[in-house]
């Protein structure tokens, strides 16, 4: 199984303690040392790191570690392979184009059938499961909305239903953004903190480093974060109900109704 | 204008040599300050890295510049914003996935008019004129091969007709890649050279730095690099001719009837 790691925030934000943590989990404290990606969101730009190397040993994610790159949404992805072999175009994040919009996409499980689904306008450049799950899932929702533009309604309960679909087949811990929002499915593990003022310190429980979040953020800052495991030892985190599905914008949980709570 | 780079060889190979006179010209050498961007392939995978800031003062650039990522195909843009503003969505290389390659573009130029160009499958994410062209060419690619795997045929000459037509709408210095070919289309400024045995040495033209190729490279390699201008002073540079098009494969210049020379 892979490690999966995401945030949403309303203000540019780096992932420097958390990435921390998470890292020493690719091949230090963990057993996933079949590559590690990363994509950043800003505006509309998204920025990619992927790297087929373990995550603990890779100059590319020091760099990522040490440069504080500032974004305000975020889904990384440090991989044990168990479909596909280890090469970079098996690496997540996955990403496609969709109504000038880019999307990205991570998962850890496994869908045994799912490459029967077929595919009609995205196809998989590797040879990954997940690949092939994300390119019929953007299919679904390119036939849903045809027209050019991002829709107006919500995607949520779509997005939803579709990963539900998915999920049926084996086990889908799921990552998905559109450049605005961060859909996430559980099917095993994934675990969920929203920050917010008054803000407090954190340690992590893969490294041995405690972060004051209250010397480093701004009274209205609010950063929500999703890993498969929770990162830090002191933080009330918030763990997902198998089958469960959230949706994250500007580091708010968006409740079905649309409205954030 | 900008400054365009690819590379097409035989074996995975780095572009630190080349880079190095490169980023020198993102900011110091010369005025390309608005961001740059690479792509480098390994295999059907495709690694981007996209920042932008001066490619002079980026910690990505040194971190290029110094990692020696090995790869048979590389395309490379250093920007002068003339069309867009300065943000990561605007920055080249641009991508899209067709048929399960990933495809890249970069182009120096400036082509009026072409946002009139209606597009059906392929949507910018950006605001440039560039990446408006990029979805309409991969458009037409598309529309002229419809199938879902990479056709038998060869697409050269599609892609010289394309990129003519693009063409006639203003200046169109342009590479793109489909992950097997390194296809170029020259406007005003475009330079190549092939590097075979036996290997001599060179020297950049923007930074005092000789390399003695013989001692980097095995008897078989082939490397052929492309950039705006002639990046080295003493090796020789084929100036491509205003609206001229080639393509190289695996290191080789592609003629048009399919055979490498």
């Amino acid at each position: 199984m892979c490690e999966l790691f995401g945030m949403s925030a309303n203000v540019p934000t780096d992932i420097c303690f958390s990435f921390a943590g998470l890292m020493r989990r690719g091949g230090e404290t963990g057993p996933h040392r079949d590559g590690w990606g990363v994509a950043f969101y800003e505006d509309k730009g998204c920025r990619t790191f992927h790297d087929p190397r373990a995550s603990a040993d890779s100059e590319i994610a020091r760099l990522v570690r040490s440069h504080a790159i500032q974004s305000e949404l975020v889904i990384c992805h440090i991989r044990k392979a168990t479909h596909g072999r280890v090469c970079l175009e098996n690496t997540h994040p996955f990403t496609r184009e969709l109504w000038g919009h880019q999307w990205a996409f991570a998962h850890n499980g496994k869908l045994p059938g799912v490459k029967k689904r077929p595919l009609s306008f995205f196809r998989p450049i590797g040879t990954t499961d997940s690949e092939h799950a994300f390119c019929w899932l953007l299919d679904q929702v390119r036939l849903a909305h045809p027209g050019p533009r991002f829709p107006r309604t919500g995607l949520e309960p779509l997005i939803r239903d579709l990963t539900a679909d998915l999920g049926s087949l084996g086990i889908f811990n799921m990552l998905l953004s559109d450049a605005r929002h961060l859909y996430c499915r559980c099917s095993t593990n994934l675990a969920w903190l929203t920050r917010h003022a008054p803000f407090g310190t954190a340690t992590l429980i893969d490294e041995d480093l405690t972060v004051d979040f209250d010397r480093r953020t701004s009274p209205g800052d609010v950063v929500t974060v999703i890993a498969t495991k929770p990162l830090t030892r002191d933080e009330p985190w918030i763990t997902l109900a198998p089958g469960s599905f959230v949706t994250f914008r500007q580091g708010r949980h968006l409740v079905p109704s649309g409205r954030s709570r």
